[in-house]
């Protein structure tokens, strides 16, 4: 019975999981989802913790390495399998990636997500949303993405005319906060929205996509 | 007139600053802090806006090339002058070294971070303590510590048995942690504990803390 020698632990809903997957997509590489249910608590149970002593997910189980860590995750597949999407062997384009790489991690995802959170997945758990925790992070988003535009102006991509790791890592993230009805935010800014358009039309991110759900219904209000 | 090549901006008391200024005392590289005062608003100044658009320190400037995010300074200056402390050329080594570095910015530093604040900077600024806050983070950072104790019992560093990023960029956070009267929660794990000395005793650690006067008087309470 033939199976992955890659696999990715977790549940593809989380955009820290398919972030992982976006990379493994972006890569070529053959793999395997091993689904785990959060409602049940499978990342508590002794197998589960094994791979990841912290309990998260995703797990990438890689031959036999096991890594966590969903950027780490990215970095080491894109490190064996495209490492041009690293900027590796020119230590300017590579410096650049990891600035937006960690602009991504520490500036814009903790605002996105806390607006995610609240709009789409709180919600769903049949919880009312807190509109003051969106309203403040709606307020700082906005002035992150000006940032974002003004250097979106000056290059095609984040780090500069090519695409990487920098702009992947942003994608699963956004394709959440899309489908909220902040997605305006984006579209007014005529250079975050291209960007935007052009990483959502890349075949990898479609595949990916299409594992997270997350609906247009917020969406729909953003013309309103 | 002389001046460095790479210049630093920012205040060393601030733990990101320091991270960088850390890598650059590894890697034996000849650099210039320039001083900004946080009270004046020298970060929101346009010139800095100019360095760095979010307005955050510190921002390392290596000739042309300007960065910025104490953990992409941290990762350019090693790549360049030290690649061996980012395991480069071995890919296991390479990603493990990427996973305990997204372990420092994800699971250990937020929560170091809070208490920091509430033990050390909000005292500081004549403001009281929010002891709720300090009580919560303390009792998730025992069980993260507790992953890092099992770690460190398995090998004498984070990423195996040898030196690297990941475990530099816990020390600027970690000095100021084992200034608040919470020591005793790394004092407890000897693991953890060997570990932090190790890293404390290192004479680019020691030379970074000499611009981090954090004091030691919530220390003394460690052991009351």
């Amino acid at each position: 019975m033939a199976t992955s020698a890659v696999k990715v632990y977790g549940w593809a809903i989380s955009p820290f999981v398919s972030r992982a997957l976006l990379a493994l997509e972006e890569a070529g590489v053959d793999y395997e989802l091993v689904p785990m249910s959060r409602q049940a608590g499978d990342h508590h149970r002794p197998e589960h913790l094994a791979r990841n002593p912290f309990g998260k997910v995703p797990v990438l189980e890689d031959g036999d390495l096991t890594l966590f860590e969903s950027h780490a995750i990215s970095r080491h597949v894109l490190r064996k399998h495209k490492p041009e999407l690293l900027g590796t062997g020119n230590l300017e384009q590579a410096a650049l990636v990891d600035v937006w790489f960690e602009v991504e991690a520490h500036q814009l995802s903790p605002l996105a997500i806390a607006i995610v959170v609240e709009c789409i997945f709180t919600p769903f758990l049949g919880r009312e949303r807190n509109q003051a925790v969106v309203d403040e992070n709606v307020e700082k988003l906005k002035k992150v993405l000006e940032v974002y535009e003004a250097r979106l102006s000056k290059s095609k991509y984040l780090a500069g005319d090519f695409l990487s790791l920098a702009d992947l890592s942003h994608f699963t993230i956004m394709h959440c906060f899309m489908a909220t009805e902040y997605a305006a935010l984006v579209e007014v800014l005529p250079h975050v929205s291209a960007w935007w358009e052009g990483l959502a039309a890349r075949p990898a991110a479609k595949k990916v996509a299409e594992f997270m759900p997350v609906g247009t219904a917020g969406a729909s209000k953003k013309h309103e």
